[in-house]
C-alpha cells in the first residue's frame, strides 16, 4: 500500500497543510450527484448553518506563538449542503464490529442505522455477524431503527465480534456479491489497518463503495483524535475497583489493594482512573519502566509506604512491566502454571507476595482485583452516548458525500475526517515527560522509578515535536 | 469598571489577537520574583516539558479555511519555569464558593489546597464559610491536605455557600485585614462579576493580591470555555429521571412523563440529556420559543404523539416558556397559589392537564418529575473529577505566576487564562440554528414550534460570527 | 359478600385455628384430578421434599410463652405432590396488573408465565392490557417465556395498568367468553377487594376458574404478610433522595432538606428509609399526629434543630399531616392554586417557608425533593426479584392445586395462602407504640409531637392484640 | 468445654423446649440490679410495649400440623422493662471485628456505639484494632457517637480485622487489665467459636463481663438465624458481575461468561444470585457434586448449551468442585504454579479451556470474572443497614440485661438470643433436595449432575428433620 494513494496533501499560506481523505471521484470520474435530502428535512428547515462549508478544515496545532506556522489540518466532518454521491434508494450499507468489547459499541451501531434512515432515508442496512469473518462465513442481520431502538442501553455488541484473521479478497468479494456500497467498520488498531486494505482493494477494483472507519479502543491509544469512545465510561467504572481495593487494603494490617486495569500498550485508563480516584499510591503503566529489587525499586517503595500509612493501593495497566515478566519467564523452565502467569497483573502480584514472604519477613496482605470484563461490558454513559452519536453521524455524512478510506473523530473538539494512515501509523501513548504524568506523580507521590540514563533518553525523545503534540493534545483536549 | 483596565490586547501577524489577562506587575512595579519551587520537586524532576512556554497562547478559532485570519487567542495556563511572584511561606490563600450546588465543587476546593501544598509548599489556606458574605460575617475554616482528603467523594461544598448580596469594600477590607494575598473564587455568572469588582478594588488599593476565578455553572452557560465542571455529571444523573419518566409514561394509557431539568437561560442540560437518552419525544429549552394552542402548537403535538405511540416523554429546561408563564400570570389577579406556580415546570404541566381535561376530552396521565436537587447534590463523576483537578491547578499556577483578574478554563481543550470581561459579557446559549439542535430535532422528531417570521429573525441573528463560534465551539468541543 | 362464604375456619388443639382458603371443589363437586406433572420434571427428580404436605400450615403467632394458645394459622403455599385440578393443555391463564407502579411488577409477570410453562407445561397465557378495564375494552397480549425473558430488568409493567373503576359482571363475562380458567390479579388494596368480588361472582356462576391475587403495594401496608414486593427496592432508592437532601441542607445556612416519600396511609417507607439513612432529623408519618405552632410543635423543633446543627433533613410520608391540610383548605376559599396544594408535601414545605419568613425573621433555605416517580419506576433489586419469583410460583402452585379466592404471601417467612378477607379487612400501619418507631425516635431524636391525651388514647388502642401482632410481625419479620 | 455449662434447657407443655442462654447470675450470685434507664428516655415515653416480656420466646418450628409438638424455642431479644445488671457509668465496653470483610460491618460498630450511648448513656467504648490479636498487641481506638457518625457509608471495618490465631488467656488478661465488662465480638464461624472459649474462661475466672457475639458471614452459612448481614448486599452486587459475564458471552461465538462468587462451604450467594439474575445457565455449588468428563458431565452440558444458544453463563461458588481440584493436584507433581491454581475458579476455567482446545476442536471463548473483593468491600445497602441496627441493639439490650455467652440473630423474623453452641455446632448449607435448589434447577434448566447412587444418599440424609428445618427456614424466611 503506497502512501501516495492514501495521502492527499494540500498546502496553503503560512505553513498551512491539509491532510485530506480520498473521495470516490478520485478513481471514478463521472460519478452522478444528487441534491442532499437533508435540505428538505423538516427538522433542519430553520437551520441553514447545519451544513458544513466544503472548505472547512480543522487545525491540529492549537497552542501557538505569535508567529508560528499553522501546521496540519484535517477536513471537517459534517453534511454537505450541495450534493451527495448516493441516491437514498440506492444505498446498501453494512456495519461490522471487530475486536474486544467497549462501552458504546451498540450506540454507534444504533446511530449509524438511525442516521442513515432519519437523515438520508436509507433503509437497506445489514449487520455483519461476528466481526470481519462474518462477511463470508456467517449470517447477516437486517437492521432497522425499530430493531436497534433500545440497544444503546445494553453493553456489548448486538452484531457479535471476533478478533483478527480476515481475508481481504473474500471480504471484498462478499461486498460485491451482496451489492453493498457503504461499509462502516468499527474496531481498533488492527481493524482499521484491515479497513485500509479493504479500501485499497475496493479502489483497485474500481467499485463505488465508500469505506468509513469508526475507531474503537477502550484504551484510548489511537493517535490524532481527542479520545476514543468508551474511555470515559471505563474510567468511571474503574473507580469501583479502586474503591474496593482501598477499602480492602485499609481494613487489614499492611494491606495492599492491587487493581489491574486495561491498557496493553498505553496507560491512559490507569492514569486517568488514578487521577480521578486520589486513593492510589502507585500507578504502573507500560510507558514508564520500573524495576522491582534494590534501591529505588518497587519493593522498596511498597515497604516504605506500608510503614508510613499501614496500607496502599497499586493500579497497574495490564501491559506494565511486560519486560520484567518476559525476563522472568525465560529464566524459568517448564512451569506448569505458565499459561496463567502470562497475565502480568497476576504475575506481579504473585512476585510481590513472594518477596515479602521471603527472608525479609514483612507480612503483607495483598488483594488482587481484575475488573476488566466488568468494565468492558457495561453500556456507554451519557457522555459517551452523545459522543457515539456524533461519530456515527459524521461517518454517515462522509460516506453520503462520497468520501472513502477515512476514519472519523474529533480533533481539538471538532469532528474531522482523517486518512487511515494517520490513525494507523502509530499508537498514542502516555508521554511520561509531559504534564499529565507529572500531575499523576504529584498526586500519588510515587517515585519515577527511572534511572538517570533513562531520564536522558526520555528527554531526547521529547525533542520530537509530533510526540509532544500528541501528548499535549490529549492531556488537555479531553477537557 | 472600564474595559481599558481589564483588557490587554496584543496583536500579531495574519489577524492574530491575544486577549491577555492582568498581571500584578501591571500596577505594582518592582515586584520581587522567586525561583519556581516546582523545579526542585522530585515528581517533576524528569519532566522538563511540564513547564509552559511564556509565549504559548491558545487559539479560539479552530475551524478555518486556507486563508482565514487567525483571530482571538488566550494565554495558556500552566506553571512557568522561570519565576513565581510569591514566596511559598508568604502565601496566604483563601477559597470561597458561591451560588447553587454543582457536582465537583469539593474536588475543586480539594485540588486548590493540595495543589498549593504539594506543588508550591503553601500551607496557609483559609476556607471562607458561606459564600461572599462569609468574608465579613462568619467564621473561617483552616484547610489542609488532610482535612480535604476525602471531600471529593461528597456532594455539595464543605465551605457552605450563599447567593448574591456582597459588599465589595467590606470584602476587600477583610482580605486586607487577614493578610490574604491569593483569592480563589468559585462561582457562576454573578459571582465572577463580583470577582471582577473585587479585583478592581484590590487594584485600586494597589494590593499584592491575586484574584483567580473558577467558573461554576451546572447549566454550562459560560461563554468561551469548552464546558463547565459538573455538567457531565448532571447529564449523566438526569438519565435516571428520564428513564423513570419513560417507564411511568409507558405503563399507562396516554401517559406523559414530564421531566424538568436545570437551565434557567440555556438549555444545554436538557439538550444533552435528551440526546444521550433517546427516549424523549419533546425537548423544550429557553432558546427555542414555543406556543401552546392551535396549529403547530405544543398541545397539538402532544395529542398527535399520544395517538401514534400511546405515551410520550417531555423534557423541559426550567427557563423554557417563561414568556408564556409571565403572560398567564398577568392575566390572573391575586392567585393564592402563585408562589408555587412560578415554577414554570409545574405551571406548564398543570396547563397541559387542564387543557386535556377540558372540552377536548382526551384523557391523559401526566407524571411530573423534578430531579433538580438530586442532580445538583451528587459528587462529581470521574471525568468531572479529573477536569476539576486541572481547573484548580491552572488557577494555582496562574496566581503563583502573578496573574490576577482572570478565570481559568479550557479553550478548544487547552487550559487558558481568560479575562473576566470575556466570561461576563454574555451568557452561552444553545444556538438553535446550529447543528447540535438540529441533531436533537432529528432525534426527537418534534416540530420546531417556530413561525416563519421567527425563523427569519433567527437566521439574521446567526450572521453574528461570535454567536456562531460560541455555539460551534461547544457543540463539538465537548467531544 | 358474606364472610361465611369467604371464611373457612378449622380448629385444633391448644387454641390452634386454621383460616383456610376456598377450593374449587367447595362449589364444584366432582372435579376430575390429574397427576402433578412436576413429579416427572427432571429438575425435581431428586427432590422429593419439594412437595408440600397437604396438612402443612404456617403459624401467625410466633412470639409465645410456655403455655400460650397456638392461635391463627394459614395454609402453606407450594406444590402438592398428589394431584392437580387442571390438565396442562386445558389451562388458559390470564394476568392483569392494576394500580400504581411498583418495582418488581414485571418480575411477577415473568415468573407466572415461566412458572406455568416450565413447571406445569402451560402455554396459553394472556396478558390483559391496562388494568381491570382491559378485560372488556382493550386488546390482550399473548405471553410466552420468550416474550417475557428480559422484562424483569425493566421498571413498570409491560401489561400497562390503570386505576379503579371496574365492572365485575363485564369482567366475568369476558373471562367466560375467552374461556379463561386461571386469573392472576396483581394489585393493591382496592384491586384485591375487586378480586374478591370477581371470585364471588365466578363462584355464583359455578365456573371452574381459579382466582389468585398477588398483593402489590409499594407502601407495605398490606396486613398479615411479612412485607410486600418492591418495598425493599423503594427504601434503597429513597436513600438517594435523602442523601441529596442532606447535602443540600448542609451546604447552606439554615438549610432544610425536605423529602416527600410514598405512604398515603402508612409510613413504612419513610420509617425504614430514615432508619437506613441516619441523616434524617425528623420523620413524619400518617400514623403519628403532629402540630405546627406553639410549644412542642414542628416549627419549634425545626428552629431548635437549626440553631443546634445549622441544617436538618425532614422526611415525610405523603399522607402525614393530612388533617392539618384539610383544616387549612377549609378556611381558604376558592384558591386558584388548590389543585397543586393538595399535595401535602408541597403544602407543608410552603407553610414552613411562610412561617419562617414571617415576623419571626429566622431565615431558612428549604429544598423540596419528591422522588416518588423515580422510585416507583425502577426495576426490582436482587432481593425483590427473588421474592417476586416465590410469590409468582406460590400463586401458580395454588391455582393448579384448585385453590381459589386467595392471595399469596409470606407469613413469618413461610409462603402461605391467605383468604381475601384477611388481606382486605384492614390496612397495616406503623404501630407508633411499638419498638420500631421507638428505634426511629431514638435515632432521629425528634419529639413525639403527642399530647398526653393522645398518648393515653394510643395506649388504649394497643390493647388490641391483633394490632400488636401485626406491628410486631412486621417489625422483626422483615429481618 | 462441656455442653452442660453452655446449655440451659427448659421444657414446657406439648413438646415445648427453650434453649436458653447463660446469664451473669448463673455464676455470680448476688449481682446488684438497676432500673432500666430506657424507661426514662423521652423517645420511649409513649411506648410501653417497647419492652420485651421476660417470658417471651421465639419458636424455631413454624410449619406445623394440627397436632405436631411445639419444638425448640429461643429467648426473645430486646430491652427488659424491669432492671439491668450494669449501671451506665460502670460500663466499659469493647468491640472487635474479625475475619474477612462483609458489607455492614461498620454499621454494626456504629449502632453498638450509638445504642449504648443513646439508649443506656454509656460512653466508655473501646475499639480493638485489628481483630482478636489487637487485644494484646495493638493500640485501641476510643469510639464515640461522633467518631462513628458516618462510617456506615463506608465499606470495610474502621477497626481493622485479621484472621485466626488468638490466645484466649492473653485476651482475657487484657480484658481484665483494661477493666472491660462488655465484649462485643463480630465475626464468623471461627470467631464465634473463639468467643465461646473466651466466655468460658471469663466464667471460670468469675468475672462480671458479658460476652455477646454478632455473627458475620457474607456466605450466609450460619445455622439457626434467618440470614446473616451483608448477604443481601452481596447478592445485589453480584448481579453486576453476572450481567457483565452475560454481555461478554453474548458478544462472541461460543462465549462463556464464568463468574466465581463467594461460598467456600455453602452456595447461598451463588444460588440467590442465579435466581435473581435469570441470565445464568449453570450454577455450581459445594453442596451439589458434579463431574467433568463423559455422559452427564459438565463438559457435555457446556457443549450442548453452546450449540443451542451460542453462549452461556456459569456461576460458581468458590468451594464448588474442591474434590475435583484436590484429585487433580495430587496427580501432579511439583507444579510451580500451584499456589495460584488452588483458586478453584481459575483452575476450573482453565480446565474447561483445555478441554475444548483439545482434540474435540470446539472453539470456545471463556471470560473469567472474580468480583469477590469488589463485593465484600462495598457498604451495606438500606436493607442490611436496618438489619445491622437491629442486631447491634439486640446485642446491647442482651448485655445490659446480664445475658452472656450468646449470639443474636433473627429466628423466623424475631430477634432472639441463641447459645453459642447452637451457632457453632454446624454450618448451614444449601439443602439440594429442597425447594429452593429445585427452583434454581428449574430456572437454569441445568442437569443435576448426580448419579442415582448419590440421589439415594441425599434422600436418606433428608430424613434428618433438623437439616430439613434449617433448609426450609432459610428458603422462605429470608422473604
Amino acid at each position: 500500500m503506497e502512501n501516495s494513494i492514501l495521502q492527499k496533501l494540500v498546502k496553503g499560506d503560512a505553513g498551512y497543510v491539509l491532510e485530506d481523505v480520498p473521495h470516490l471521484t478520485d478513481y471514478i470520474p463521472d460519478l452522478p450527484t444528487y441534491p442532499n435530502p437533508l435540505r428538505f428535512n423538516p427538522a433542519y428547515s430553520v437551520v441553514k448553518q447545519y451544513f458544513v462549508n466544503v472548505d472547512d478544515t480543522v487545525a491540529q496545532k492549537i497552542v501557538v506563538h505569535k508567529d508560528s506556522p499553522r501546521g496540519t489540518h484535517f477536513r471537517r466532518a459534517g453534511p454537505r449542503q450541495s450534493v451527495v454521491y448516493f441516491e437514498s434508494s440506492e444505498v446498501h450499507a453494512c456495519i461490522v464490529t471487530c475486536g474486544g468489547l467497549c462501552p458504546g459499541l451498540n450506540t454507534v451501531i444504533r446511530e449509524i442505522v438511525c442516521g442513515l434512515y432519519n437523515m438520508y432515508g436509507v433503509s437497506k442496512i445489514l449487520g455483519i455477524d461476528g466481526g470481519y469473518r462474518g462477511f463470508y462465513s456467517k449470517n447477516t442481520i437486517s437492521l432497522t431503527p425499530k430493531s436497534v431502538n433500545d440497544i444503546h442501553k445494553r453493553g456489548g455488541t448486538i452484531l457479535g465480534t471476533s478478533r483478527g484473521g480476515h481475508d481481504t479478497s473474500k471480504i471484498v468479494d462478499s461486498i460485491q456479491d451482496r451489492g453493498i456500497n457503504q461499509v462502516y467498520i468499527i474496531g481498533g488498531d488492527g481493524t482499521q489497518k484491515g479497513a485500509a486494505v479493504i479500501y485499497e482493494e475496493i479502489r483497485r477494483r474500481g467499485l463505488k463503495v465508500a469505506v468509513a472507519g469508526i475507531p474503537k479502543t477502550i484504551d484510548n491509544d489511537i493517535p490524532v483524535i481527542d479520545r476514543s469512545f468508551g474511555f470515559d465510561t471505563a474510567v468511571e467504572e474503574a473507580q469501583r475497583a479502586i474503591n474496593a481495593a482501598h477499602v480492602e487494603a485499609g481494613s487489614i494490617e499492611n494491606g495492599i489493594g492491587f487493581v489491574k486495569l486495561m491498557g496493553r500498550y498505553s496507560g491512559f485508563i490507569a492514569m486517568h482512573s488514578t487521577l480521578a480516584s486520589r486513593d492510589v499510591d502507585c500507578c504502573l503503566i507500560p510507558e514508564s519502566p520500573f524495576f522491582l529489587e534494590g534501591k529505588g525499586g518497587l519493593y522498596e517503595f511498597i515497604e516504605k509506604r506500608l510503614k508510613e500509612n499501614g496500607h496502599m493501593v497499586i493500579v497497574m495497566a495490564e501491559g506494565a512491566g511486560q519486560d520484567l515478566l518476559s525476563e522472568s519467564l525465560q529464566s524459568q523452565e517448564d512451569a506448569s502454571g505458565n499459561k496463567l502467569l502470562k497475565d502480568c497483573g497476576l504475575w506481579l502480584s504473585q512476585k510481590i507476595k513472594e518477596h515479602f514472604s521471603g527472608p525479609h519477613k514483612f507480612c503483607i496482605n495483598l488483594k488482587y482485583i481484575d475488573p476488566t470484563y466488568m468494565i468492558r461490558a457495561i453500556p456507554g454513559n451519557a457522555s459517551d452516548n452523545v459522543y457515539c452519536t456524533l461519530l456515527a453521524q459524521s461517518a454517515v455524512h462522509g460516506a453520503m458525500a462520497g468520501y472513502t478510506g477515512f476514519t472519523v473523530g474529533p480533533v481539538n473538539g471538532r469532528h474531522a475526517y482523517i486518512p487511515f494512515n494517520r490513525i494507523n501509523e502509530s499508537q498514542r501513548q502516555v508521554v511520561i515527560t509531559d504534564r499529565m504524568w507529572a500531575r499523576l506523580l504529584s498526586s500519588t507521590n510515587q517515585p519515577s522509578f527511572l534511572s538517570s540514563k533513562e531520564v536522558t533518553e526520555f528527554e531526547n525523545q521529547e525533542q520530537s515535536p509530533v510526540q509532544l503534540l500528541d501528548g499535549e493534545i490529549f492531556v488537555d483536549n479531553k477537557f
